[in-house]
């Protein structure tokens, strides 16, 4: 008989899971089930309430439902006995914020507070914080020291105060009656425990949360509103761990629903990208971990603290216990590709994707690679969804230029990829012009494994190689990883002593590695100096896009005037 | 029995023509022919040559097959008797320039020439000339004063210098044994009366002449290549017309062609924009003809002559004779429409357009006049063919900026029929600041009377009423009317006397009239602002865009060289 850790990794679709056998070290098992309600935006399902633009939220009661399914299909297909089950590890996409009651119940299912969205889990591209999130950053630069320490002097709209101080101001109502405002992976963790714990790796990315001192103190929460004076002892609340760390174990019915025995351990939540690391096997100082998915997260790890602008945050613990970790990110990467497949390419090329039995995307991306680079004459700034690093600005926007008679989609799509990537060059210019070294570049995700011609792409426009971990579910690894290093706090023959132990154990050691072209990386300069400077005129001054999004916006008013 | 006139208006796809009844002043017949090779680009169609982008070629063949089946097809729908025919007239896309024998042979008929581009026509379109039209621009400015007295003070690579000193450069051997580089239009007057008529008008818009000194002299032709140092007095040599004159009278063989006797008069051929003053009735000092198709062409007969920057020239006689002629224009509209409608709009749309038996871009158009001004959060400049006027640079390329994850195909459409409208409000403006007055805004072309939105926000745009002529074929009724007023000459029984008898007898007095909406007027003027800073930032200095095209050539011949 062996035994077995669960990994669940919460994305923006689904959850995904996987069994890691503890003894071989090999994946027994993987499943895979969609949210139900999958992102909600534009109106609730439940009823047809509107939502504003740049809303995003999500259904708590689907979380539960695929990770039930997921946890019975993995015990079915990998003939796991449920004592076999020894940890159970999660990650969530963060920051994902919900209020609960203390016993777990969220808001949202209370009936006095269903049709109201500002009690629904905000998923973490929900950009309706972003006013909040202005304010926070200018009252914060202007009364700390800890925003421009710790991180990257900006406030991002996704963090967990906007998102609080958007409930307060909205809807009081709400704010008052949530015992917490927690973090998916920790409410999950809660209702597999019973336990109220809190990520610090996570907390110290988010939540303004810095180890040795905690919450920003009460002075800061009353003068954004009165409300949220006592918010870091009271909703913030919780047990302070981080990655790998034994929370507790699993209560009755979860044992139950999940298929597995009161046993096992839960493991710390971990933030889906940070946890990308551990499931990699990354565990050296100078490692930076692109997850190039939906978005895309730059995670580093690094032995020193060093503080500058420009990264969303350094967290002690970020992503391993031990090392600093650095996050910086594009808030959409996946979701631009897609919107331009689903937007802005005609019927004959998905009639041509549809004959030839591949994605309208994989079809495009076969037609972009034939050029060279500049070929297209196409420069793009990929802000469709704002700008995380290293601008922090969420009032930015999409941007095309060099279109002629003769462009093709594929064109386009090409300009788009370029800007992405080009992005990425930007965060790591930035890392490297202040003294942080960056040894290797590891790409996982969505597109590391599907998208070779990008990983290329990158390879050429960073002038570096690219590690691409050649498995699957790297990041339900991760949290499986976790769970490996939190049961070996208890069970010293089956469990992990560290991620280091971890890493040799359960993660497979297959690489692929992209090399820079030398001849390719000339070219791509010339065209980054393009996106320079048009990263620069409308990026460091965002008066223009900042315009436009507000001609937009009178214009609804307006609208729900008449 | 009547007397009627023909009307053959060569565009850009097709001919069309319109017979007139001078008794009744009504429409007998009308007839179109699409050009069988259509605009030759990317490759010659005899044979796989590759054509450089930018380059846009004609069969002159066509025209004639066109013309010739256009005019069988009126007789017989009007059943309109051969001798019935009084007087033809003719109207072409300018510049449009072929290079002939002294018989009318095109050099690209004969075999030694087939296989090369530069003996075949050039499409007005034509931008391959660019860099030629840079090099006279350069020195005209600082050698001339009639650049900056006539042509706005910059030369477009659509017209006749350029174009020609493309092939003196590029093919001598092309350009020594042409006896005449001649515009399409003069071309099929002179294969119908054997004529070299020159009209006026036209040269006064594109070939540097100008009324009482004629063509520049041999040291500004000389200094450009010794080969064009006599041009003016061969190459470019003709019997000087204008709008309504007699040329002569139809040569035996094309009268059997035509199915008309040798006694219809022939009238000086005309430019495809300026006609359509004349078939719009259009004949007052202060009226600007917006002909809105493929491109735009602004048109406006003044009665002084002011001399300033941002025009495309100025012509004695150029759309009547009498008035002065003012020419701007857009060298892209409906082109830029289709290219989105091809390239940009996905399946769903083009599914949803069949089911409801409309056009793609009709589907479009009702769905982006769903928004206000400015809702869409979007601002596009719609050079995708670079811009003519107010800055006449053929390096500009297109933009849109304002996309986010929720920006959807109708929103981009709208943001480029904005832009287009946007650019006629700056040549608006230009003619204003200069003290030009326009009292009447004509639209006419396709545009016009099929897209009553676009109409709208044109009328919104600029603050000011526009006029719809509401009947079809007005540039084919202008040459129509030509015809009628060169018939005039010879027969004062059906001839007219001048264009403003022709307007009263020939014209229909139908026209739908525009009203600006203020509260539009306004929110339009706030997204106009926006597209002022974009014009002004990208528009007036090039260094930008033309770098981004200069990447672009660099590429492709790298690729050639491989």
């Amino acid at each position: 008989m062996s035994r077995y850790v669960l990994g669940f990794d919460f994305g923006t679709l689904s959850c995904r899971g996987v069994a890691l056998d503890l003894n071989t070290g090999k994946m027994a098992a993987t499943a895979e089930s969609p949210y139900k309600n999958g992102v909600i935006s534009r109106e609730m399902k439940h009823k047809p309430i509107k939502l504003e633009p740049e809303w995003f939220l999500q259904d708590p009661d689907d979380w539960l439902e695929s990770m039930v399914s997921v946890s019975r299909e993995m015990l079915r297909e990998g003939r796991i006995k449920p004592e076999e089950v020894a940890g159970i590890g999660t990650d969530f996409t963060s920051c994902t914020l919900i209020p609960i009651k203390k016993d777990g119940t969220p808001l949202c299912k209370m009936d006095r507070f269903r049709d109201i969205p500002n009690a629904w889990p905000k998923l973490w591209k929900h950009h309706g914080a972003q006013p909040y999130a202005e304010r926070i950053e200018k009252y914060a630069k202007e009364n700390t020291t800890w925003l421009k320490e710790y991180f990257g002097n900006s406030v991002s709209s996704e963090w967990v105060y906007p998102k609080m101080l958007q409930v307060a101001e909205e809807n009081p109502e709400i704010y008052i009656e949530a015992d917490y405002f927690i973090e998916a992976v920790d409410y999950i963790v809660m209702l597999l425990t019973g336990i109220n714990s809190r990520n610090s790796g996570i907390l110290g990315v988010n939540a303004f949360w810095v180890k040795g001192k905690g919450y920003p103190d009460a002075a800061f929460a009353r003068a954004l509103n009165p409300l949220l004076e006592d918010a870091a002892n009271t909703k913030l609340a919780g047990d302070i761990v981080k990655a790998g760390d034994y929370v507790g174990k699993v209560l009755p019915h979860m044992a139950e629903l999940l298929g597995v025995t009161t046993e096992a351990v839960v493991a710390a939540g971990h933030g889906d990208s940070a946890v990308s690391g551990c499931g990699a096997g990354v565990t050296e100082s100078g490692s930076m971990v692109l997850v190039m998915g939906t978005s895309t997260c730059h995670q580093l790890m690094y032995r020193e603290f060093r503080s500058f602008d420009g990264i969303c945050s350094v967290a002690a613990d970020g992503m391993i216990p031990g090392l600093y970790g650095y996050e910086s990110g594009q808030p959409a990467t996946g979701d631009v590709f897609s919107w331009f497949a689903q937007n802005c390419v005609p019927a004959p090329y998905a009639e041509r994707a549809r004959k030839e039995g591949k994605s309208l995307l994989d079809l495009l991306g076969e037609m972009a690679v034939q050029y060279k680079p500049g070929e297209t004459g196409l420069v793009a700034l990929d802000w469709l969804n704002g700008n995380r690093s290293i601008l922090s600005n969420y009032n930015l926007s999409g941007l095309i230029v060099g279109m002629t008679l003769e462009t093709r989609p594929e064109e386009i799509y090409r300009a788009l990829v370029e800007a992405n990537i080009f992005g990425s060059r930007k965060i790591i210019e930035n890392y490297e012009k202040n003294g942080v070294e960056i040894n290797a570049i590891y790409a996982v995700g969505g597109i590391a494994r599907k998208s070779p011609w990008i990983m290329q792409m990158c390879a050429d426009v960073f002038h570096k190689d690219i590690i691409v971990p050649w498995f699957d579910n790297v990041s339900a690894r991760g949290a499986a990883v976790c769970a490996a290093v939190a049961l070996g706090k208890a069970d010293k023959k089956w469990g992990c002593r560290d991620f280091q132990e971890a890493a040799e154990r359960l993660v497979p050691k297959e690489v692929v590695v992209y090399h820079p072209d030398s001849e390719n990386g000339k070219l791509y300069d010339k065209v980054y100096s393009f996106y320079g400077i048009l990263h620069d005129t409308f990026g460091l001054n965002d008066s223009f896009m900042k315009g436009l999004k507000g001609l937009k916006e009178i214009k609804r008013e307006e609208r729900y005037h008449e």
